[in-house]
């Protein structure tokens, strides 16, 4: 049963204005190229405005009104800033079930908010408390004294080891682990000794880790990933990482023990980052960067071993030539060979 | 308790023939070199033929009789593709226990054919439809409204979030996580606002995918593996990724979000592909191939950024000889600069 | 409630010995930069002994006292290795529960030592083994016949699939999957055959996994991994691997099918390797390597395809001077065509 507004609602909702007839229903949002009849479409990138055209959505979400498109518009300042809003109109959250679930286990000595909704299978350790609101699906464990705040969401099959902390409207995506030991042994004739790993991880406020990853807890004191920073799946964050506030880090990235990275940073897919390197604020690494060395100034940078993104960029252009220039290479010293003989001639 | 067939047996369950004592008992398949007395072993590969000369196994699964190894042979005219059967013969599928078992939880609104084994642990959400013989291992979470086919086997751990849909025949390996939430984040003044993602993911009958792998649901619409396509342990697959049909992916590969696979593609391990390309059917990604433009033509391709393989070994070989010609490089302007003094003098 | 143990106590423990009042109490060990008052911190490299002069900490475990820290020191003669006791001491390990708890669900014919720990969550297969005072964590699943030895931590949401075995001593951090199948498919005309995986995986004596990998079961017989070995998060096993004893394998490494690796190797963070080959003992490969060939002599590799260090690093800094290459050799091409021209004239 898909949920309808009009159009006039959906402008009134998003402070915008429309064109044509208020009163059509409209029951989804899709793209231009997937959208049938009924629904509401979007042109955000002006790239597209060919496809509105020939779009079956019944209204188009758009800045201004297409010429040439006899459709109705629904109008407003910064369209791509109101698609959030329109998308949870149509696809309201799920609702949670608050209460302890039968099926859940919880340790008589933890503590749960009774606005918080545990899932069968959930098993909650001792001392461990979940704040207001949170929900933690099927699968989740929480161990002794973990720490869940307000409003978090726990997917299925997460793990929070002992003692690590969430703040405030954390997500953890299905199969994350926060808190497995971090990887530390000490070399003993040969073989190796496990390293204590008694620290913790803390997760602060608005932090949404992605399916899979994974953040050690630290030998001693935290691993930490500051406010609002946002990481995708299947990352590996060493322990003793200290990652800053509102930095993205794309899949499949590894940051090695004691690394710290700073705010606003951002990592794309498959980066990999040596330990005990310091990371500043606001440096954008490209896909697969290997960085060897501290990078404390802001900018764009690739390669491995990583380099200001401008050199990269001659760095591989000249790979990519180098075939020819071993050719070049091989006509010069043929000709100053020829030149060499004819000058003892 | 291993079972047992005569040498007959086998040859009428393969279609094959047989020489020396069809009633000999053989209890297993073991390779060349691993197979021991009472087992059958095979030469598939006639690189390997010498040590049919040594093997411990009773009888020999080949094409033709081996010259001076004085074996019965099971003969058949492509023994690798019996190999499968055989194996089945030996190591029959554990047999599940259909029905919903004490200890897994259904909501009330699912639908679980009768004929579908449900695991103790399971948790199928509201909604959800299980169908024929599938079975469910302890700790799967199936999402509201989440589908799974016929004839499915879901491992342990596995998470299906809600409305992602498997055909019939699927097959994912312990602790694959479908219909994780893209990875979409609206900058907003230095922080980021989380751009729903309310698709789903559907994959289409015979797929399997690799323990631990995350396919993340589409933000609108759904992200797409076509049917027969296999891929393996620890893969990222982004929001709104497509995939044809019978593509095989190795370990740890990413691809990011919208990017369009075809048919009968390759990729090799901890391959990495940029967002919003398109590849077609019959690319081959060797190991490792970093992909940041569109692959329309079928061939192999290789390095990062990706060649086609020719150029790639080419650019690898001359990279290889980089000191040496920086070497020869350096002599040239040595002799250069010399020439230029006589001239001048 | 956090232990506390006098400078004389601690001295005891660590055969060691101490300078001031041994009576003062010392709640916790921390780096010297996070110590707080009260607490024990440590220089155990003398790089930084500066700090030592600031630090917050009561007392100061060093190999020998520090001029003009006036500090009560905790002394003996190899302070790091001592660390791993003295933070036992303050972080004991937390206590199990010995038992089949409410919630578990074992198999009538598994069998549990009855000193083991089986937490609620946990799903025990037909035939499958626990040995003494081993623990299994919420939503740890066994396979029929898969057998954990004594003193084993299976942490949460771990899968040990039917007929895998584990040694003593083995710790596997959440989410890991042991035995799931190995990535093996027949090409017939377009489509692909699964090829059964009908082996199994051995972990021996004291391995250790990190969280989230993946090590596959063999096709036939055994993937195996050697006594003492440890192997951090993310990495990917695959089918019929064989890895020896003392090795390391750092986070996110892929190995491939049928390759087999010596004892104590170390493999950095994001290391590949392809099918089929064998690493000797006692090869190092630096970060991010990549192996195509055997490696049969120790050594320390680097690069992809992989190479000895030095010949790699020489690679490497020729390749970052490569633009500034292009211009020389353009150069003496201009020269040269000079020279020829003058020649002609």
């Amino acid at each position: 049963m898909a949920l309808s507004f009009t159009l006039e609602q959906l402008a009134a909702e998003i402070g915008g204005t429309f064109t044509g007839d208020g009163s059509i229903a409209l029951t989804g949002l899709s793209p231009l190229d997937a959208a049938v009849e009924g629904q509401l479409t979007f042109l955000t990138n002006p790239k597209y405005a060919k496809m509105a055209e020939t779009t079956q959505a019944s209204a188009i979400l758009t800045e201004k009104p297409l010429q040439g498109v006899p459709k109705p518009f629904l109008l407003v300042s910064n369209p791509y800033a109101k698609l959030p809003r329109i998308i949870q109109l149509f696809h309201p959250a799920i609702k949670a079930d608050p209460g302890i679930q039968e099926g859940a286990w919880v340790h008589p000595k933890a503590t749960v908010d009774s606005s918080a909704t545990i899932y069968p299978g959930v098993a909650v350790g001792k001392g461990a408390k979940v704040g207001a609101r949170s929900i933690l699906y099927p699968g989740v464990f929480l161990g002794a004294e973990a720490v869940v705040g307000e409003d978090c969401i726990l997917y299925s099959n997460v793990t929070v080891r002992e003692k690590c902390c969430l703040g405030n409207r954390v997500i953890l995506q299905p199969g994350v682990v926060i808190g497995g030991d971090g990887f530390g042994f000490a070399p003993d004739k040969g073989t190796y000794e496990k390293f204590p790993q008694v620290g913790n991880v803390v997760l602060d406020d608005d932090v949404e880790i992605g399916a899979n990853t994974c953040v050690d807890r630290a030998a001693l004191g935290s691993t930490r990933i500051g406010k609002g920073t946002k990481i995708d799946n299947l990352v590996m964050v060493a322990h003793n990482v200290v990652i800053g506030e509102n930095t993205i880090i794309v899949s499949q990235v590894g940051i090695s023990g004691s690394t710290h990275v700073g705010n606003n940073v951002i990592m794309a897919g498959q980066v990999g980052l040596a330990g005990h390197l310091k990371i500043g604020d606001r440096v954008i690494l490209a896909a697969r960067t290997g960085v060897m060395e501290d990078i404390p100034e802001p900018g764009i940078y690739w390669g491995a071993p990583s380099s200001p993104m401008a050199v990269e960029m001659k760095n591989v252009a000249a790979y990519r030539q180098l075939p020819d220039l071993v050719k070049r290479l091989r006509r010069l010293e043929k000709v100053i060979e020829k030149l060499g003989k004819r000058e003892e001639a």
